[in-house]
């Protein structure tokens, strides 16, 4: 193709594109909305890995699809994925579809901008600051900072690194080569995530102290104390605890308040990881078993699990308000952050992270929030807890069910005993083949509801 | 409201969902996609913070809000945000709006998996495999091995981090601590996602060698051969070297093969930030601009930024098909990765990555591809460097221009010198003065074309 004919003709057909939007529209409603949110249809429609590679006929060529193609390729997506908003549905810590943050999240798409500057993202830069404000606010702080980032682990990322720089600022410029060594503190119970950001960010894992539960999965704060002395005596430095409010498998919550105390005796960056549990504090019945976590340093948040608005959406809140976010990973790039721009250039936000281009990740929450209010919001929370309610007394009148421990949270432990194992529990095998059988963690989700 | 009730109210009104999404949907494809393609309109109907803060009323209440309420807060949203998909919208390495990539953002959106396991996305683990072999073949390679990640800085710290764990397996259990000084090196122009990425993995920016360019922004090799002598000198490890192909201001490409043989000479892992210009590789006009690229270690590639296909897209590859990925970044939870499902488990690929949760880029990427082919995307590239090429020209034909180098990727520097500095280049302020006036650094997009 020559140059010049390329320049004459741009080559977009806006018309085309905007009718193939239309269709693969309806599509997405019909099959991922509509028949996603069916309780009578399939939760998915499974393949082994060979057999669905033929059917969707991945390969990538050199010619272009027809419209009619590829918009049954489109249907072809919907129909072999997990519905994860399938009412059916109990997999990882997912929750279910809201039409208001889905409208949020296509919307972020058409947009298609950078959260780093006020002049690429004058509504998103003001719309992030409100809802962090806010979720400070349920956490207790009246002031503080934080950023959305691209998940838990990302979130429990940075918390380590502010809590590093914080403790020896040098770290930034030096590398930890040139500090002593680093110890962490987190429970056995906590998510892996820990022991990911402890090698990613050149922390190492045998450095993570974990600290020992007891019988429903919560931190036990004199085993922290412990470990603490059994670190200090080893040459490390202490310098940074994780407690979890929602562990993984069990849903416990560690008693923040005991662990804030065992911090501040020991001037050690107090983090809590309420990555899943965060949103119980939406509930004013629930929110007690989050006591304490006004005291921590930083919190990690998701509100893409519990309040369903969606990968990814992740809030890392720091209780400082002196702009330590921005001191620890601001590159100051200048071609991006001027300082001589023709506005407030204190708007210019994305240098408080370790991205460069970042996703809009507030909207959805902040339109969903909109529509159904804090109210509506809680009302999700609660109903969840009922729902895990009512499945353990379920559980517990079933025969074949048995029940690990009664929840606290929205997680559910249950064993199913196949006929074959009751009334064997003194077997020497037993549980190696119970093992075998099942092992069963449901998750309830909030469900929807309406403004 | 007592639990019982909520229990026999899921309270999901389906069918309210699916209007609001329907009108939702045509505001979108008439503000944000129609009139957001279209010159007539304003690419930004731009206000200064404290009056869009109050235009947008973005506080979060107790009460939700009608849904005509909504409905106008997505139309007050879109109206007062970037449209970044504007035919006059030439800010940072973005590109326009293609519909089949925003067709598969939504399906995206609405199916909401992660992609950690062929159980919960079982179509896009296959799919992004797909798409990271075509990527890899585009870069040379018939093997390797790779991930997506939330942006082009994350990929090259991941790649920081494999090169970190290569020459020192221990790193990951012991940390930076326990090894010696590592040193890192790319050029002054390089991106500023290595000095982030320097600090956040505890190697620290002190330990960044930055080696000098010539006249087109390049880097000099016998430059970098000096920094390494001079690293080693200083008591430091050479672990690390991060060739730039397109930086971020002058669009210039270093010269991959001459750094290829340093790094070999050295046994140094060889990295390549082809985050903005790794999509020349699609044209066979242009792609001799990367030239050696098939010598890399690793290699950062963003289609999201001139494959049009919207934030985020990011791939990193690999040579490496021993699995170094998954032994430097595993943590292998139990909870997640079980050995023992019903399934090949060599599809759960997630553990790859430092993230837990991850959103699906793949869909968009492989739907454009679908739609358009290979050849679609080769004019798409070929046209942006032909619409640079005339610009420039343009550029040196008016009055009060100055180009500042002549583009050889689709960056074009240029400076608007006003009437009162014209002439008077020998002026002692001339410089100061005009870089008050204006800084133009123009990105030209690949215009979207029929399939």
């Amino acid at each position: 193709m020559a140059e010049s004919s390329s320049l004459e003709h741009p080559g977009l057909d806006k018309a085309a594109g905007e009718e193939f939007l239309q269709e693969a529209f309806q599509i997405l409603l019909e099959e991922a909305v509509r028949k996603g949110m069916d309780a009578t249809e399939k939760v998915c429609d499974w393949r082994e890995p060979q057999e669905l590679q033929e059917l969707l006929d991945l390969e990538l060529r050199s010619h272009g699809e027809p419209r009619q193609r590829v918009l049954e390729r489109c249907r072809d997506v919907i129909r072999y994925s997990v519905k994860t908003c399938h009412p059916r549905f109990f997999n990882q810590l997912f929750s279910g579809l809201d039409h208001h943050a889905l409208v949020g999240r296509m919307i972020t798409e058409a947009l298609n901008t950078s959260q780093y500057t006020y002049e690429i993202a004058p509504v998103f830069v003001l719309m992030e600051e409100v809802v962090l404000a806010k979720l400070r606010e349920l956490v207790g702080w009246s002031s503080g900072d934080g950023i959305f980032s691209p998940g838990g682990s990302i979130s429990n990322m940075y918390a380590m690194n502010v809590a590093r720089y914080r403790r020896f600022p040098d770290s930034k410029r030096k590398g930890s080569w040139a500090l002593p060594r680093l110890a962490l503190f987190t429970s056995q119970e906590s998510h892996y995530s820990i022991q990911k950001g402890a090698a990613f960010l050149g922390i190492g894992t045998d450095n993570i102290y974990l600290v020992g539960v007891d019988e429903r999965g919560k931190m036990i704060p004199e085993e922290l104390e412990k470990e603490i002395e059994r670190a200090k005596a080893e040459g490390a430095v202490p310098f940074f605890v994780s407690a979890t409010c929602g562990t993984t498998v069990l849903g416990a919550f560690d008693p923040l308040g005991s662990i804030a105390d065992v911090c501040q005796r020991h001037g050690i960056w107090f983090h809590v990881d309420a990555a899943w549990g965060g949103s119980a504090l939406l509930s004013r019945k629930h929110r007690h078993l989050l006591t304490g976590i006004e005291r921590a340093d930083s919190v990690a948040w998701n509100p893409h699990k519990m309040l369903m608005v969606g990968l990814q959406c992740s809030a890392f809140l720091l209780r400082d308000s002196s702009g330590l976010l921005q001191r620890c990973h601001g590159a100051s790039a200048t071609y991006l952050f001027q300082p001589d721009k023709f506005y407030d250039v204190s708007y210019d936000t994305g240098d408080k992270t370790v991205q460069c281009g970042r996703r809009v990740d507030c909207l959805k929450l902040w339109l969903l929030w909109k529509a159904v209010g804090t109210e509506g919001l809680e009302r999700r929370v609660d109903r969840a807890f009922a729902f895990t309610r009512y499945l353990a007394e379920e559980v517990k009148r079933r025969e074949g069910f048995q029940l690990v421990l009664e929840p606290e949270f929205i997680n559910l432990c249950f064993w199913f005993v196949p006929p074959s194992l009751r009334g064997k529990e003194g077997s020497a095998d037993y549980w190696s083949r119970l093992g075998k059988v099942s092992v069963g963690a449901t998750v309830l989700r909030p469900a929807p509801s309406k403004p």
